[in-house]
């Protein structure tokens, strides 16, 4: 089974935009057995899309196509599948039902574009966009399927997991593929790589293993194919047992659980509460802990104390403190964590002190160190982290290091 | 002049690389004035190797390909060439000599893999790359000159920077491109499209539009191509000037300027404070603040009051104000901004209080629904906006909302 992906649009060719969407479509389809042979980036341009659609015919068995789908004259994606499905644009009605609401609730008028937006090729099925405007198209022809979706990645993977993946999930499954993903913290690649030497070379034939590292989180990936599925679940849980044994305080979670879900979920099964006291981070914690939905029965609030002065003025920690360890010190990230307690009244709270960078490192305190404390009840815990230069990867890293100290203290019996 | 960009390895096909070599190439060469009609990602396969270099032979001055150069079994690009170009493998000294020199630095012994590194086609120019073991080559058939690279992006960068940009440089020469980025915010694509019909249907020959939205961002991209760059710039900037007359309120900034950036420098450049008081966004809005370097000469701080608990002991909200109008209201947004202010002694405070969902909206308050509210000397002004559905996408939405009314209040004489 052969799929190619084709991403359209100007802004890809002259590398304004990363291509996120094709790896993201190369991922998800590969995982359901397809082999890629071919991503392809094309120009918002007519004759370009009907070549490569000409190209295409007959030679994948699916084609999944993203962009050009917009309400301005540079996206002409529609017209031109018009012309090479032989079809004319027709207006329909659901389509224009949901952008109306959408609109609507946004207190937006309709106007002429929306108006186009909701027409659709006559010929095609349509596969109804709910987190935007332009709807995605299913055709068919001389034995390939085109699914062309908008190249807007939240409303692109929309499509796709609501329509497009369970529709090819039930259309071609002969081969049986079983992935099962574990999320480490902890070890770095190649760490993983020399403590799994063994197990990895010890593998029975039908599973293959893949490092996926992705900002200090390694996903670890076991892929069984074959025929049988139920031979294929055993064998693959049996070598997940082994994992979860080799490793066993590097795993947090599994499949792609990111680490402030798996805390979150441990606080909510124990009834407590945390909160955040930041100042390298500067309420990227709290942003992480709030993006997941239901945070609200744990999370209690977060005090970013930026400014020297609001850690003194709002969390009351000594000027003499600050003066004389600075702020970035075991014993400021303590008081941080122990104030913030006081003020916010949880069982749990996290404080981050560090150099972000670009600026502010010292020739004892780099861009990149961190102190980390965690207060609870069980006491305080403090823990010092060297990271890299850059601000944005920092941040990041020193977050996860954070959640990690904090996961850790709500395990400890 | 058209260049295509071909870039090999089963990780990009399969998703586990996101493909930036396509987009930095894409750039350079657009830099240039070779338009791009098309990016390939294949397989490390010989035979569509083989197929792709016959596609392009003859039909693009140029081809800029990379990776599978590795030491591994996997990276069979330098055996393809070989076969495409009808030559053999032989060890270039010079490159020999790079790569002893290189592992001596680092302490490693040559061993049979580095050998075979360097192992150049006989027909090829080699273009040494003093960042790593694999060289570049140059080839020439058929009228276009094939380029061949490591897929590391720094080792690609390098051979790119100090050895193909300059020659491109000096043997292309003929067109001039011009790109220039306004960023605006507040106006849908459709109805920027509606707003600039009149402006887009008059612009010169030379100059075309596009609409690159992201996430309620929608950057306006005017380019100029040609061969006089001085009137290109000349005309370029004329229609920089009528956009910037016709849409006054909603450009923020021009190239790939954040909103957050903005509105600090905005900040900067008054010397004046802010700090967020954020509900329904969670501590996001500090965090993007916080991501630009240098922040914290205008970034105070955030009290993340997402427990109504917070609201009330650390802000002194009114228990009954709460009880009668709800958290979600325009008289709790202003309170959280002007308590705000209070605590944190800053010139301007920036509150969001709303329904991020999926859960927790109402018939009167549906998910989506945000109160905003800025405090500052020249008074308290409030907002409400409405948005979907989506957690994550109205986490961002409510974030810009409030940064654009905090932007324009700063603005306000």
């Amino acid at each position: 089974m052969k799929a190619i992906i084709i991403t359209i649009g100007d802004e890809l060719l002259i590398g304004q935009t990363v291509n996120t969407n094709s790896a993201w479509l190369g991922s998800e389809i590969s995982l359901l057995g397809f082999d890629v042979p071919r991503m392809i980036s094309i120009h918002d341009n007519r004759e370009d899309i009907l070549n490569i659609l000409e190209e295409t015919t007959g030679k994948y068995d699916i084609a999944l196509i993203t962009g050009g789908l917009g309400p301005t004259s540079d996206d002409i994606t529609k017209p031109a599948l018009c012309e090479f499905f032989g079809t004319r644009l027709i207006p329909d009605n659901e389509v224009l039902m949901m952008i109306e609401t959408m609109l609507k609730k946004r207190g937006l008028p309709l106007n002429e574009n929306n108006v186009r937006q909701a027409e659709v090729p006559e010929s095609c099925r349509v596969l109804y966009n709910a987190m935007g405007t332009a709807p995605g198209m299913w055709f068919e022809k001389g034995g390939t399927v085109f699914i062309a979706m908008p190249g807007v990645p939240y409303e692109m993977k929309y499509i796709m997991t609501e329509h497009v993946l369970p529709e090819l999930r039930s259309r071609y499954h002969s081969q049986v593929i079983i992935h099962k993903n574990v999320m480490t913290y902890g070890l770095s690649e190649s760490m993983l790589a020399e403590t799994l030497e063994k197990f990895e070379s010890s593998l029975p034939s039908e599973i293959r293993l893949a490092y996926l590292p992705s900002f200090g989180i390694i996903k670890l990936r076991l892929t069984a194919k074959g025929t049988n599925k139920t031979h294929l679940t055993g064998i693959i849980n049996e070598q997940l047992k082994k994992l979860y044994m080799i490793l066993p305080e590097y795993i947090y979670g599994e499949d792609e659980e990111p680490l402030e879900k798996v805390t979150g979920n441990l606080l909510r099964g124990k009834n407590q509460t945390i909160a955040t006291v930041e100042s390298c981070t500067g309420g990227n914690l709290a942003h992480m802990f709030t993006s997941i939905p239901g945070s609200s029965c744990y999370f209690k609030g977060s005090l970013v104390a930026y400014d020297n002065r609001i850690k003194t003025d709002v969390l009351n920690i000594p000027p003499h403190i600050l003066k004389r360890y600075g702020a970035v010190s075991k014993q400021v990230a303590g008081l941080m964590a122990s104030e913030a307690r006081k003020l916010f009244k949880s069982d749990y709270t996290v404080a981050t002190t560090g150099i972000a960078g670009p600026e502010g490192g010292t020739k004892t305190k780099p861009v990149g160190t961190i102190w980390i404390a965690v207060d609870s009840e069980k006491g305080l815990v403090t823990e010092k982290k060297y990271y890299g230069n850059d601000r944005t990867v920092n941040i990041n890293r020193f977050s996860l290091a954070a959640l990690n100290l904090l996961r850790k203290q709500i395990l400890r019996s």
